[in-house]
């Protein structure tokens, strides 16, 4: 049988090789002091006013799981990089170390850590490709997702992205990110019924085609799926408006919206509203799509469009004007002692740490200060113990959970901030003295 | 136990709802006349010049393994849209038309279909989400490393991509593609062993930092991995360098290659090159990574950077200049009559078509014709059947023949057509006359 995706069992090997040979090399050396890893991106692309954490809890309770099994570990044998005795310690391996993350479905800017891992370096330097390659995925399309979702204001924002996004797993474990982020239902079946997000769709232009007479193809669907969406643009849109008109008048077929596709959505939507109306149905709904991204639905929206719905597949999906962040995973401490990288333009900040957000009287957002870990501050925590030991101490994660973090945190977000472009002013993160004190003190060190 | 992917048996539910809602209406109504879908792509993106087909014979075969399974057919039943008969039609599924595709490693152009189906129309409409899906996520990632590959002029690529690439799944998958599009390494294990395309890695900064001492990591990593590559550019890259050489006249450890991962990537090549040189040093390697894709690949190749080799990421992985291609699954024929959908500035030409490839008296490519299915020409004509009556009639993909496919036909594509920037005249394609003609009467047809 042709294998789609690999066996459960074989998730320790989807890893860079440099992980394990490092490991090697750490193991062989008896280097295996506690070492602090800091995951977090630096820059947010073009137009973007922040990011949302997504995909971190998840992705720590897959640490507490990970395990090399003994036919993964004989796979890896095959490379000869590897000593038996490594590979033993392999096959025993379990992570024993904490991992803190803020919430999934909390605003993230620049620099903040969205998870840090506290474990024996061997450990946490094991986890890097695994822990990136999750946390991106998710945190990408919450975040893209929220956009589109915010600049709807209010009416409903259906994923259709399943065809365009980058394989079977991204468009399944997409919704699950989509959920966090305020869609309101999704085309793709499996992922509607394993997470728990309204399956939604209409019919396709070649359904029409295939029948041939469109107005046969209305008759016969809207009979079938009594409430359905018809698809009004496979020939002349207007036309089609007015052949469901007559259908409902006529026939008594029961209509829930129509879905424009193609075309000048906003002028066809006025159009059909209007024809719509004046039929008496203004009870029917116009939903449409083709291309839509945040800054086409916030025009839609602003010119005062009559869409009940926007059905959003390419770009919400595939992310197409930043298809991938920044994240670095950093070294910050070893045995104690801060470590960094000297990279010129590129901070990385020692050490474990804290963000706190602060909100103003009337509990808006107000700034954030990052920290370490032991410096205290009025304010919201955003870091907390979701594995410790190697157990999850949290709930599995949830959704609906993050989604109301998320929809709050919006909320509270300085209006400019939550706009489809970007504010002249970003949103204030600073950073502790003894942060940057600390960080000035290693980078000397290291010259020395 | 956390799920990281769907069951197998779960495939056929990876899909949008409104096939099976279509396909339900088809079923009930009794349409089930045979229908030939197309899939292919209409635009290029901006710069590009071609496209690499990949997926659709590994699609193929899924198809021809496509069951709806109890237990899915059950969660499908939760939905309360199908009809318990329709259901019974679902648990008995199985494809039985025609699948016809480009072979794997081709390149391919606007409207040039990489994948057709002829069947009956419900169990054509099944297949689009799948199809699409799989298809588009290897196009895209063929496409794109085939440029990168081109522009390295011969120099190794190796792809570090896993931890920017959408999903496991992606990155996983996308080494079969890479494979295709001539990639000499990857650092993601699995895929390397799934794949069989040799594992590479080097070292990250974090083992340096972990060390303390640069010197000290070079030395216990280069004498644990003889021949290995050492990362430079922790703190100074040219003084890693000067230890790196110290290390090899005064320790003798054996060292392959440095790694240069920021900075002036080319000026610092050269620089080290010369240190190197005058030390003896000229058989240790120089590799470069960090941001790269193939403009700045080409331009350090025309730059005459010594380079050996290029370690790509984030650009190629996430296909950051084109994350999506714009594929379509079109009906263009139902019960033996055209069909099409009329979309000003989007024709669909009508029909079941071959691809006919002209090379001149050189053995260059020369122009593609796209024909009825019944039109002979001189020439190559590319798709050939892989699925009849449901079942395969060629062999598993092969990677290694899609990768020869690849190179060969780049190697007859004209000059202009292969440089990273777009060429002022694309590949010519034209379309039979007939096939035009049958265009505009089907459309006249709707019109009336």
């Amino acid at each position: 049988m042709t294998a789609i995706w690999p066996d459960r069992d074989a998730l320790c090997l989807l890893t860079d090789l440099y992980e394990l040979t490092m490991a090697q090399a750490y193991w062989r050396q008896q280097r295996n002091d506690e070492a602090i890893f800091s995951l977090f991106f630096r820059v947010l692309p073009e137009q973007r006013q922040y990011a949302v954490a997504c995909g971190q809890e998840y992705a720590a309770h897959l640490v507490s799981e990970l395990r090399f099994p003994e036919a993964q570990v004989a796979r890896l044998a095959e490379l000869k990089q590897f000593q038996p005795e490594f590979l033993d310690w392999l096959a025993g391996f379990r992570f024993t170390g904490e991992i803190r993350t803020v919430p999934e479905g909390t605003l993230v800017f620049p620099h903040e850590p969205v998870l840090e891992v506290r474990a024996p370096v061997i450990q946490g330097q094991l986890l890097e490709s695994l822990l990136m390659n999750y946390i991106n995925l998710e945190t990408l399309l919450a975040s893209k997702a929220s956009r589109v979702v915010d600049a709807a204001g209010g009416r409903p924002v259906m994923d259709f992205g399943m065809r365009r996004m980058h394989g079977l797993e991204a468009a399944w474990r997409g919704v699950r990110a989509y959920r966090v982020a305020g869609i309101s239902g999704t085309s793709n079946v499996l992922a509607s019924r394993d997470f728990d997000l309204p399956a939604q769709g209409t019919m396709a232009h070649s359904y029409i085609q295939a029948v041939g007479d469109e107005r046969q193809a209305f008759l016969e669907y809207a009979r079938l799926y009594p409430g359905t969406t018809l698809l009004v643009d496979t020939y002349d849109t207007l036309a089609a408006v007015d052949k469901v008109i007559g259908l409902v008048r006529e026939e008594g077929i029961e209509v829930g919206a129509i879905r424009i596709d193609s075309g000048d959505l906003g002028a066809l939507a006025k159009a059909a509203r209007r024809r719509l109306d004046d039929a008496g149905l203004s009870g029917i709904r116009i939903v449409v799509s083709g291309g839509l991204d945040e800054w086409k639905v916030a025009k839609l929206v602003a010119d005062g469009a009559p869409m009940d719905g926007f059905g959003v597949g390419t770009e919400m999906g595939s992310v197409a004007d930043a298809p991938s962040l920044d994240f670095a995973y950093k070294l910050t401490e070893y045995g104690g002692e801060p470590r960094l990288k000297n990279a010129p333009g590129k901070p990385v900040y020692p050490g474990a740490k804290q963000v706190w957000r602060h909100h103003d009287a009337n509990g808006m957002l107000a700034g954030d200060e990052i920290t370490g870990i032991d410096e205290a501050r009025d304010g919201e925590p955003l870091l907390r113990t979701v594995i410790a030991n190697g157990e999850p101490v949290i709930a599995a994660p949830d959704a609906d959970a993050a989604r109301q973090r998320l929809r709050g945190e919006l909320a509270a977000l300085p209006e400019p901030l939550r706009g489809v472009q970007r504010a002249p002013e970003p949103y204030p993160v600073s950073l502790s003295e003894r942060l940057e004190t600390l960080r000035q003190r290693t980078l000397d060190a290291l010259s020395r």
